[in-house]
């Protein structure tokens, strides 16, 4: 067999597990948007039979032959073509699910979709009790996945890497002392300021309808493709890239408060841009994946707060949305830039302020590692929830659907998944500062409303790539320098000084 | 290995089976509510594969063998246990996808799901030429098809089989000449009596929420559990099993006119009902499985006609119906009854009346033979249909959209399961006469709301059985003779002697 029949068997084998993979994907969708309560027990049951299939297929022996033809050949001189990409990433998985055993990863996939379950009903209630036993089952299961996959310096490593590949907690950990040591007295200054935003006017009427209708016209106008997509209602919002031409945002929507359903739609949109801008030649190989959900998750925050929190975004739109919103009639432009970006230490994560958020991320990775060791029972989550929620932003939640139970994660095994929040955030912030370079001023076509620069640029920089680079290196290549919070820190103090006149 | 070692395997295969196919239903349902249409390629792609592979699981020797060690066994003396109908059907579906090619099987299911997407496109602009490609590649395929399976008699034989197990062209063509003999004579006496509903009542104002929500809650009334299941809009209505505790309905509605949406809807929730009485405990396995389609069109059509176009029915429904529809105000109660009753020939199957319908499948049952034995070429499909459509109703279609354009069923390669509509209907009639015997005057119960002891008849003698036994022995269990289109015409021609005077 030649090194290039080997590589295309690899290319097709790859591409039949995303069809499949994405077939799960929609499974899951559905889950969560439009399956009847008593589809549940079944939903468990197709998607850890279709998980072990996946895992079958990826795990063959015979795609280790074919990758150590190809690994031997010509075709991966080049460490940038997209053969050796694709190589590189195949070995990658091909050695962490060859590690883990089918039954664990059928068990994982039944537990998943039957946890997310009982954490829907178990939310609302604040009833911690109830999700309690399927935390301490998930657990069990996430370590013996990382036992199974293996690590170096720390358990949590294993599972790290699933969702930022390379990532550790011996270099996520300074880079969070970072963002806590300048941004708590950031926190604690604003807390302070004599000037406070008028929030109020974010909590008045906002049919559900014309929330729909503004947050999807604005989606659509900074360039995500409804003919290739669609938005839906779920308790949590998410994004999910189901293939080529077709990518599902969810929000939720509170008919009495702006900043939910539009800051969540323009979130989503930002991941499903990145979706819809991956090459569809590249289709189910690496080459046509998001490159990590750090990346991901700049795309997000960026689209969100960068451009969505601007001022120059409502000097151009802030007309708009008072003939969508009578509601709005009456309010100040600058009055309701500032509460937008209100500052405040608030119990929820996907609602928080840009300065608070990271303090939230902070919090889950530090319980995720003390519940991996065994450090902290399962029992004791809402105490030492709480009680670092008051350490870290000084206010304690009332009941566990505001603390412990408000995040999707846990239930869906999705344990070293926070980190990559902050990541975003970083992320972001370096990003929008090689865009304002490049392109001669971000804010100015913010302001016009030629979204399609910033676009473009990230389309050039970023989404094409898929998984070309490893991340780090893909955003080295795009800003001109290697992850550092010190930019991000500085547009923040920059941002909230001026609001704040502190 | 043992027979109940055997016959385990054999459960654990058929019920792995079941849940990926089961998960290609869910895609599918997907494909027409809600999947942006950008997805269309994908999701073709998604299913061929899902199909492929359950093909690949239902053929593998092993299979055979399993079978081999059950059929010699004491498993199967009983001929009514679960055993032996499980053992009898597993062979019987064994032996019919052992002689599909797997890359037919694959092309088909790739072909359905994008020649459903051309007709979505073709119909409204009633464009025939752009369906008639699929339509004859669609065709080539099912001939294929047929032939690979095999067939004593008639091509179309080899494909009727797969939706009505072992019904013959040799045998429906004189219970269709029965129905044509006495129909057309009844169709032409209405149209001559001096007695006409006046149907403008139906073509009022029905706002779409308040037809939802009507058609829901007498769904619901009937006894389809929406804790199971859900109903949604499409273009053509359908009811999918997913899984026990997953039955999707859909219906569409027009604001214009009443009967569209809340026939459709009481349609589907006949068929959702069978779903739903299906024994869990038996999921994945025959015994499981609704036993034709024939007979799971007897349920749609007895909940529809039987009960919901009843003089019963409206007895007790008509003043909540007016509270439902204001523009309902007014109307006499009888004037309705006979105004939803009204006969007179029309383009659209799904609408047609029940004097007219069967009709409309006789003229499908001729033209698919005529397409499947080559006699009728795709490109003169438009004539013949009109042509027929003069001949056997009087009335010729204005356009393809209205004519053969109309149904869903070629473009998802169901050929050979019109028949089953009329089947339906004569069994319906047959166990309406057998609840009415059984539960002393069926009317009865209708007009007082306890529709529960209609359901649980039909619970007893027809759903808790899945396959247990053979479609026709079903039947005549459950009524006390065989099939015979005599009990329905009769009923019909008392009901409209009735309404129209004749």
């Amino acid at each position: 067999m030649t090194a290039t029949q080997a590589y295309s068997e690899l290319v097709r084998r790859s591409r039949e597990a995303a069809l499949l993979g994405s077939a799960a994907s929609l499974l899951a969708w559905d889950q969560e948007t439009y399956m009847p309560k008593g589809g549940g027990e079944h939903r468990g049951e197709q998607l850890a039979l279709m998980a072990g299939i996946v895992h079958q297929r990826r795990t063959e022996p015979v795609i280790g032959e074919l990758l150590a033809v190809a690994e031997a050949s010509e075709l991966v001189a080049d460490p940038e073509s997209p053969e050796s990409a694709n190589v590189r990433e195949w070995r990658r998985s091909y050695d962490r699910a060859t590690k883990l055993p089918a039954k664990l990863v059928e068990e994982l996939a039944r537990t998943e979709s039957l946890a997310q379950q009982a954490w829907v009903e178990a939310k609302p209630k604040s009833d911690f009790a109830a999700f309690a036993p399927w935390l301490e089952k998930m657990i069990g299961l996430k370590k013996a996945q990382a036992e199974a996959i293996g690590y170096q310096e720390h358990l949590y490593d294993a599972l790290i890497d699933d969702y930022e590949p390379g990532a550790k907690v011996s270099e996520l950990r300074p880079l969070f002392v970072r963002l806590r040591e300048r941004l708590a007295p950031l926190v604690a200054k604003i807390g302070a300021a004599s000037r406070k935003p008028d929030e109020s006017m974010l909590r008045r009427d906002f049919p559900l309808e014309a929330q729909r209708e503004f947050g999807s016209k604005t989606a659509a106008e900074f360039g995500f493709d409804f003919e290739r997509g669609r938005l839906d209602v779920t308790s949590h919002p998410f994004c999910m890239g189901v293939g080529p031409g077709d990518c599902r945002l969810t929000t939720r929507y509170d008919a009495g408060y702006f900043n939910d359903g539009f800051f969540s739609i323009l979130h989503e949109a930002g991941h499903g841009m990145y979706e819809q801008g991956l090459e569809a030649a590249h289709y189910g190989t690496p080459m046509g994946e998001a490159v990590s959900l750090g990346v991901h998750e700049t795309q997000s925050r960026l689209w969100e707060n960068r451009v969505g929190r601007s001022a120059a975004f409502w000097k151009g739109r802030f007309a708009s949305a008072q003939g969508a919103f009578p509601s709005l009639k009456g309010a100040g432009r600058d009055a309701f830039h500032f509460a937008i970006n209100a500052v405040a230490p608030t119990f929820i994560r996907v609602d928080a302020d840009e300065a608070t958020y990271n303090l939230h991320v902070i919090l889950r990775f530090e319980i995720e590692q003390d519940l991996l060791t065994g450090a902290l029972p399962v029992a004791d989550v809402p105490t030492a929830w709480n009680a670092k929620m008051e350490e870290l932003l000084g206010v304690t939640p009332p009941d566990d659907r505001r603390g412990c139970l408000q995040d999707v994660h846990w239930s869906a095994g999705l344990f070293g998944y926070f980190p990559t929040y902050a990541l975003g955030n970083i992320g972001a912030a370096q990003l929008a500062a090689a865009a304002d370079r490049d392109l001669g001023g971000l804010d100015a076509t913010i302001e016009k409303g030629d979204f399609g620069a910033l676009r473009e640029w990230l389309r050039d920089r970023v989404h094409r790539h898929g998984m070309r680079y490893r991340p780090g290196d893909l955003l080295r290549r795009a800003t001109g320098s290697a992850l550092d919070p010190d930019l991000l820190l500085s547009q923040l103090e920059a941002k909230y000084g001026a609001l704040y006149g502190i």
